[in-house]
């Protein structure tokens, strides 16, 4: 754990004159906050899922986006990652990860800093599905005199780039890469699954991506192009595979944290979300049965995944300091710095004066993490403990 | 304008080895532009309709969050702003801006931080809509030896807080606050204007806030307490209002940069919006009809703003670097970092390569501008120029 010298009191405002955070009582709201206990124990559940099934576990740290939470990935020795920015992957590298795969689709302006990052001695691994793109990528691999190695996205379910694996022009495309020196593998990513709803349908969802990397890989080797990696991975399907025969490697990256998307699909418990974000109340509109707070959607960021699910949580669910839910109540409307709390299912709106805490659990970890700097970190709660010690603050790594 | 000795080549990667940005066709993509140009109109259109009007204009520098912006709204003597973070006021103290009203409602921990900027001498106007918040700022007012300008929220359109003017506690508060020496004014915000469609509806929301501002004032007063500022406005009836007679100061924050939320309720044209976020194609789908690109939710945000308007603008248009609208084409979807673009209204998907560079007009400029450090500023677009040149780059103020 990297505890810095002197852990800001609040990164939002470090000149603040407000005493040092001992507890979620302390930092000026709103705040994100990540019980590590929480995360640890999503972390052992997915690498022991890995290990049983015999994979490489290749997290995609665009969740955190923390080397402080990307250190309890590992034992000391930095492990595969799998990054959404060519920032994540320089900040990576400077913290001594050295086998990244930049998961977006690769395009001729950000070939500099992949080859920078090939220079230094990083495994960079990038991503396409046209001629065009392997062309250009093997191109600048003869120019430079280094290898980039990139891998084919295969599509497995429609979700967004990638090509089927009957695609005509795959073989082409492998040999375009193999030729240069730079034919690595292929990947792909079941999108789709965020919308598998249930134990049996993310089996299947694993099942297909797992079928349709391996067909694509397969296909490759039978035109005589040696295929290294065969990675596969989502949240929903990294813990619904049963069988990854064929597969060399398996991603994640919400898992670290969840959220409530995560557990309406039923791939976690509400007790596993790991982040949340701290408020206060500001104000009552009994009139319409709101309790107003200071954390709006700058803070939860404006997703509202759960939307599309059987139980829409609007932008939230709540919970006291100490992590217990406060039964029925949402977050419901969000301005940009103002929060609507309302009762929902016949539950009486708590009684919680102007100054009170709360804690917003998030649809979507990923994007709500993007709001914040970083996270005030507390280590599991007890029972009798209304506000949890602060035990650090972990930064997040930002931009492109 | 505040032009850094050394401008960030890109502020998300400050170590990055690219060359120094020149053009739109430079800094590496995802990154946010603001086009000065239509920005100091969109500026001079507010200010000339809040002088015909007699009113002070109280600028809300949320969605800017910029010193380098707020620069624009006035002519070297700082202006009265709003604010909606600590954060925010305390940047725009050390900025040199000494009338600052902070519109969230307070609350007790927040009070050290008010109380420091009063005693740096800055007028710092604090919201409030309940005895308890009254009761807690008087105290710390008498405790302090300073008063805390204090507003007092009014409600007009049942949006999210305040008291409606015929609240039965309304005097009393008011009361506490002036027995204090705390009593400044009365605030409000037409909140639910943002669905007002039309320039008709948007007349009637301005007088509504208008007159329920007044009301309140005069209900005050008649209880023999003075009330100072009667303060209005939203961007929608800031830009509808036709008498503001009895209120001293309009409020607006959006208009600086607009959107296409604005441009559905008529309040701007879509030419008017000077913000954008500059994307690069990685990807095509011709089997779907899609165009990938390196532009997803992390630099949009994930706001859906259009959704509730007649005509859906998915997560943005598309127009080239040099402005011109791409017809029929819209950001349909959007991953963590990637997008989705395709053609509606049997427009033709237009061929465009892989690196190809386009920018999106956002749904909601405050979500949008919140996902970056700062903005790549050009000042105007010509015909002839594909890559309109980069003057500056203006940094944002976050956290909270």
């Amino acid at each position: 754990m990297n505890t810095p010298a002197n852990p800001p009191v609040n990164a939002h405002e470090s000149t603040s004159p407000v005493p040092p955070a001992r507890t979620l009582a302390d930092p000026d709201t709103p705040f994100a906050v990540v019980d590590g206990a929480v995360m640890r124990r999503n972390i052992a559940r997915l690498k022991d899922r890995a290990d049983r099934l015999a994979v490489t576990l290749r997290p995609h740290v665009k969740t955190a986006k923390s080397l402080d939470v990307a250190s309890f990935l590992h034992t000391g020795t930095p492990c595969p990652v799998t990054v959404s920015t060519l920032a994540e992957a320089e900040a990576f590298a400077d913290g001594g990860y050295s086998d990244i795969t930049y998961a977006v689709g690769i395009e001729p302006h950000k070939l500099p800093r992949v080859i920078a990052l090939l220079r230094r001695g990083v495994t960079l691994r990038v991503l396409l599905d046209s001629t065009e793109q392997a062309t250009f990528v093997a191109e600048a691999a003869r120019r430079a005199g280094i290898p980039v190695p990139a891998q084919l996205e295969i599509d497995c379910d429609g979700h967004r780039g990638g090509l089927r694996p009957d695609a005509p022009g795959l073989v082409a495309i492998g040999r375009i890469l193999h030729d240069a020196g730079c034919l690595d593998g292929v990947l792909t990513h079941a999108g789709e699954s965020y919308f598998a709803h249930g134990a049996e349908e993310q089996r299947l969802a694993a099942k297909n991506e797992r079928d349709t990397a391996v067909a694509a890989a397969e296909r490759l080797r039978a035109a005589g192009l040696p295929v290294n990696v065969v990675s596969v991975g989502s949240t929903p399907t990294a813990h619904a595979a049963e069988d990854l025969t064929g597969v060399t490697e398996l991603r994640a990256g919400n898992y670290v944290f969840f959220d409530l998307v995560m557990a309406g699909l039923g791939v976690c418990r509400v007790d596993d979300i790991a982040l949340s974000v701290v408020v206060t109340v500001i104000g009552h509109r009994p009139e319409h049965g709101w309790i107003m707070t200071d954390g709006g959607w700058m803070a939860m960021s404006r997703d509202r995944g759960t939307a599309a699910q059987a139980q829409d949580q609007g932008y939230g669910l709540v919970a006291d300091l100490a992590g217990n839910l406060v039964p029925g109540l949402v977050m419901t409307a969000a301005s940009q710095e103002h929060g609507t709390l309302a009762a929902r299912d016949g539950a009486v709106l708590p009684d919680l004066p102007v100054g009170a805490r709360l804690r917003i659990l998030p649809n979507h970890a990923c994007a709500t993490a993007a709001q914040h700097r970083g996270y005030h970190v507390i280590d599991g709660t007890r029972p009798n403990d209304p506000a949890p010690g602060i035990e650090t603050f972990w930064e997040r790594v930002t931009g492109w």
